[in-house]
């Protein structure tokens, strides 16, 4: 076998680890919303879609959750699940035949991987197992998973497109950290990308993962004809380099640092999402459909949710680029904007949406 | 499926992490020594033992290492192992059958997983996946791996034996942290935990290994008929109780912390592991051979590598129980001691054995 496919990731990317207040541990209350609304759907998915031969046909069922950060959300999922195929079993009759359950959690190198294992509930039914690399990459043997799960990961890229930092390129997106608000030559770039990817990760999953298999995605994207421009996680991101350039304009900044970061992420569309998985071939669409949108409890800051779990998430890449020491600053500024422009929560366009795609035979 | 078996095994021991100069990954040198020394016995032991069914049965073939640290070791061994499978592949005339490789690294779950994941060969031509937990308990799908493979690590028992720190037990070790220089009671306690380990290591194992696998291990223990006091590994056990009785005498530890600490290892004869299959029943003994002695390099001090080694094994234990104040202290004196009773290594007898054994159909 020759070396195996390395990945184009840069593996800078994952979410702050340990437990402490502000780790993604402690700020995944958002996709905790979504965890639960999907919990039905999910369940349902697996009932209908997934077939009864597969049961049968393995004496371990392998369940991977792509992209799994730290938990606790990771465990709800894969539990979710895990009681899904267990009720098939049991509903078919299949009660003899229960297989033994893995479940493979995966995330970039840089994930924190300790504080995963220390979380794993105790009283779990599966055997845990811990793959660390880019989901853009080969990741588990041929042919050997059943069910891979993949909740609010795949917005993110492998990695910027090169020629948006790139000076002499006329995709340079200087003053901007993201495309949502730039020049077409930008855009264009940052869909090229997404396309390589998204045909690179069903690639590689379409090897991994048995006949009749399936995999499910939850993806936070944009309605279908909505531009890029509009769609609320786009603003977002729109608002956050707009504190680092008035952190350049305080001088605290060096404003070249600004011209060359840019967000690896990009907001697809379900109508993106489909013609993908058509172009590639080794998959069939099983159902694709929006989760009902996430609304936090009364008594609870959209703009403060939002703030932490935009710095849970983007402390990372926005570290490794600018430093340790403007993070606090950069991440109260952020709050302080989302708060006087709250308006986005209305006016911006964003969906979650659900795809269950089968292997092929 | 019922809940996993839990493991009985306090999950505090585990090498010291991290890459700085006192981790483990830095001071392996003994094992290193050993791994080389068993290169060859280990690449002759895959070409003599494994059967060629086994590499044509399954399209993945998983190699695990029981107690793998954060390496290097660990990554010499597997790919030692990765080697003598893929010779004798190609001296079958299997090529074309060649199995993807898997290699399944696990310790204790306080290991630094984190440290062996971001070291991991760039160059690896197998996937490679960590399981957090005791070796005592379950780790894997029934029948899933093709080679167990641990280094140095049997010696760890599951737990201290309780009686042994019970003041009102007449197996009470007052003043002693091991029982190799203790009352018949002690020693007995070591044994029958020593027994239900290797009984329960034994059977987990003979589930999660494929009919006709093997399970390789290295073992540092004492040669058949020596008694237990006089085993160099014990010896140097017997002086770190000692450096923490000094402490004692200073007053800088409480004499009841010292009564109630007791190492969780036990040096074992190849004897007493031939016992131990025989009254499992699930293996056959391939192999079972002392390796050569391991000599440093003539400019490297026995007493220095000796004593930097015990404190990168023996810190976390230590740590644990008497905080970390102590360490320096305990671990200075410790070299200081070894310096002046080197004698130990002349007259202290110490082996190291590979066993060989296959799983039965």
């Amino acid at each position: 076998m020759a070396a195996l496919e390395t990945s184009t990731f840069s593996e800078a990317f994952s979410m702050k680890g340990g437990d402490g207040p502000d780790g993604y541990a402690k700020n995944s209350t958002f996709q905790r919303g979504v965890v639960d609304a999907t919990k039905e759907l999910l369940s349902k998915a697996i009932a209908e879609n997934l077939d009864i031969e597969i049961l049968s046909s393995s004496k371990t069922f392998t369940i991977a959750d792509l992209g799994c950060s730290v938990g606790p959300n990771t465990f709800y999922s894969v539990q979710n699940i895990l009681e899904a195929v267990e009720y098939k079993c049991q509903t078919q009759g299949l009660n003899a035949e229960m297989p033994e359950f893995q479940v493979v959690f995966n995330d970039n190198t840089p994930n924190d991987f300790n504080t995963l294992f220390k979380s794993l509930p105790q009283d779990r039914r599966y055997y845990a197992v811990g793959v660390p690399g880019s989901f853009y990459g080969r990741l588990f043997p041929n042919a050997s998973v059943q069910v891979v799960h993949s909740s609010y990961a795949n917005h993110w890229l492998s990695r910027v497109p090169k020629e948006v930092a790139d000076r002499n390129s006329p995709a340079w997106n200087k003053g901007r950290i993201h495309y949502s608000n730039s020049t077409d030559a930008v855009l264009k770039a940052y869909e090229a990308q997404y396309a390589e990817d998204m045909e690179c990760f069903l690639n590689v999953r379409a090897q991994e993962i048995v006949y009749g298999g399936l995999m499910v995605l939850i993806i936070i994207g944009r309605p279908d004809g909505t531009p890029h421009s509009l769609s609320q996680a786009n603003m977002t991101f729109q608002i956050l380099g707009s504190c680092l350039v008035d952190l350049v304009r305080k001088g605290i900044v060096d404003e070249k640092k600004v011209d060359s970061f840019n967000l690896p992420m990009y907001c697809m569309s379900p109508g993106e999402v489909e013609a993908a998985v058509g172009r590639n071939g080794c998959f069939s669409m099983e159902r694709i459909e929006n989760l009902p949108a996430f609304a936090p409890p009364d008594n609870v800051s959209k703009a403060k949710l939002l703030a932490t779990h935009m710095r849970a998430a983007m402390e990372g890449v926005v570290k490794q680029h600018f430093g340790e020491e403007i993070l606090d600053e950069v991440f109260d500024l952020y709050l302080k904007k989302i708060e006087e422009q709250s308006s986005i929560f209305d006016a911006g366009k964003l969906i979650s949406f659900l795809v269950v795609l089968k292997r092929k035979a």
